[in-house]
């Protein structure tokens, strides 16, 4: 149990498989969690044919016990987590008559609840070590309130709130907390099936994202990044 | 119920209370609604004392189907409102790690959540109408994560956004949604017995508050405001 | 010279004139500053017209000694002013390569360091009242900096700074600084000769955006703006 | 002449040696701008004892021609710039009636307007080759105008705006503009001076920063950042 250990949680086929890739590449232990086996065996079946170490586990970011029994499982056949990557996301498109309140709620909890569930999982050992990493996935949604976008907006602002108030509290006690606001379509297969014929260099490479959270976690304590963002060269904003 | 109506959800004895004393002045019926009785007694009474009309109504503003049940009586009994001021507020101070999952939660719910819930029941008749004004309070957390307050920001941040998403939806349809940032402490009897002497001149009145949104009710369409902020001349900021 | 004054610095027909305007309907001789004598004398007569006090100098915004000789006629012929209105711009779209180094410079100059001199002129004598309005006006350039608009953003950012280190400054001496945001199309004459046909209720009233300056400077001293966007109901953003 | 070429405006002993350093790590000739000559003379002699080649250039950041004809000598002596490093900066702290006009425009000059002529020197030739990067030295100032600071939030707030211009006009174009808000003391000499005592951990380590400058320059198009921040752990914020 002597390596470091990352955790990503939302770990889709997309950008959490790529930042489980990067930390992996670089020694590191990685949890895989994902509200559905199929998001990450792929993501697995990489990793240690490159001969990397992967614990899947499967867990509902929005559910605080769901969350717990996974980090519980990832301290005992893994051990503390260093990093900490809150990838998970969920979206419904649509007027403010549109969306069903539990919608609406159920939008908040993954989108930003399961942040504060999965932090309260590591930062204890974190402070103690005096040390770690936290890395928070925004969004276009995270600065603007579009219209049909609120179910979006409402919890990645809130996970925006969020960072802010953790990168406060626990960035004097040594834990970097960052959050990188991505503005712009990553390049998924998913994102490739719904518009055929998209040009590469109109979308987020996962892995030009991926190598960020890396600098981001190996950046020297004298100079922290709290936020950033990242588009496209041809990206309108 | 040929007067306009004016709701105001989390109608407590400071500026819910004076909220609904400015627009009663207006000639509007106001519906006062708390979660507890106490809470607007004295402002319904002050208010029928100056032959103003009230409806006083306990809601949840954290509970969808209290929120709808409390609309449902007030255009039972007053008719639709031309006006929502969602003023209700929740916060438990602390550390991530000293706040539960559920206060946590319940706090965004009432900070946020419930906006939306009485959005879906106002929205409606004003969208049919062409013409409503939703008002949302907000606080120095709503731009702002601060240490400690976590329970709080990631609320008032996505109330914020939630304000600028309803904007550009139903603007173009004659609702005006402006969001007030209030950025100190206000002038109410609880906060007088929290900090004796301190002067008037550094606390926010609540009539002052309340001017302000009555002129963001009244304002020209041509010139409408979506966010502004209030402090006292001597607050730091 | 026992009336209050205000300045507006940029009295243009439109914006300029409306402030003049609403200003004097409450009592205040209103000292009209531009560049050119075309600019103010039809708000001259408008105003002198309806029994109000006038007094209108060119002044060249951009330079320090122009301003400053024009405040002195100011004090001269009618006070201490209590209310100073920033309204000069100036603006030439284009690219970066495309705007010439003294083109970007004087814009500035107009956009930003004017109302640094015109403050200059009025904050010494406000701060020894204790009481004092200074009204700037924004744009939506204050918040973006979009391709080809460098000229303009790059001053009304820097207004913007301006205003927060003022109302910081001032503010606990009981000057109230505002800027405020005009995101849209003010309803000029020049405007409608540009686009003609186009409707009244796409573009910013003039007098509707006075009545929000004339209601920031009636502001209670416990509940002051700093910074309120204004836009059409029916604008984009 | 196949070199690349980095050109540090505003290259002083500090942050500015310390960016020159690290692209001559990475291969990179490089040209030292700045008004003084003694500001640059060690990072030269630092830089060609490991064998990079540099050229050192006197030059007046607030004046445009000084600007157009120090870069006139780089593209002779090195060629066409590959990289631009806006580095210089002016500030006079002081409350808005203690600052002299002059030194109020002096300020701004050096804070926007030199990055706006050195832009105009670059991008010609960035453009043509459809590739290029251009780095903006922000601050503390550059988000928030604190009392006493206006001399330079205004420039600050204004290489903020250029910076959005630039890079909506010149990101699809293959120009990376990103604007870097340095929020901390840097350590360097004169700080240490100015502070004896004060320990490492408390100021932004020069050589880190220039470590995220390389970085940036080095983002995939598919990934840029236009906006991040850098702070020491400890900040408080």
């Amino acid at each position: 149990m002597s390596e470091k250990i990352a955790v990503i949680l939302g770990a889709g086929p997309g950008l959490g498989a790529a930042v489980a890739r990067r930390f992996s590449g670089e020694g590191f232990a990685v949890a895989l969690m994902s509200r559905r086996r199929e998001s990450f065996l792929r993501a697995q079946r990489e990793i240690e044919e490159r001969g990397g170490r992967v614990l899947s586990v499967t867990a509902d970011a929005a559910d605080a016990a769901s969350v717990a029994s996974a980090f519980d499982r990832v301290r005992d056949e893994l051990g503390a987590p260093e990093v900490l990557v809150y990838n998970a996301g969920a979206f419904r498109m649509g007027g403010i008559l549109e969306v069903p309140p539990e919608t609406f709620e159920e939008c908040w909890r993954v989108n930003c609840a399961g942040a504060f569930h999965a932090a309260q999982q590591v930062l204890p050992e974190m402070a103690e070590r005096g040390r770690g990493t936290v890395l928070l996935t925004g969004a276009t949604a995270s600065l603007r309130g579009s219209a049909n976008f609120s179910a979006l907006a409402v919890g990645k602002f809130g996970l925006r709130a969020l960072a802010q108030s953790m990168a406060r509290e626990f960035g004097p006690r040594g834990i970097h907390v960052a959050h990188v606001i991505i503005d712009g379509q990553i390049d998924t297969e998913r994102v490739r099936e719904m518009y055929p014929g998209r040009e590469s260099h109109t979308m987020l490479s996962p892995e030009s994202i991926a190598e960020v959270y890396w600098q981001l976690h190996a950046q020297d304590p004298t100079a922290w990044t709290l936020e950033l963002d990242l588009r496209p060269a041809v990206e309108r904003f």
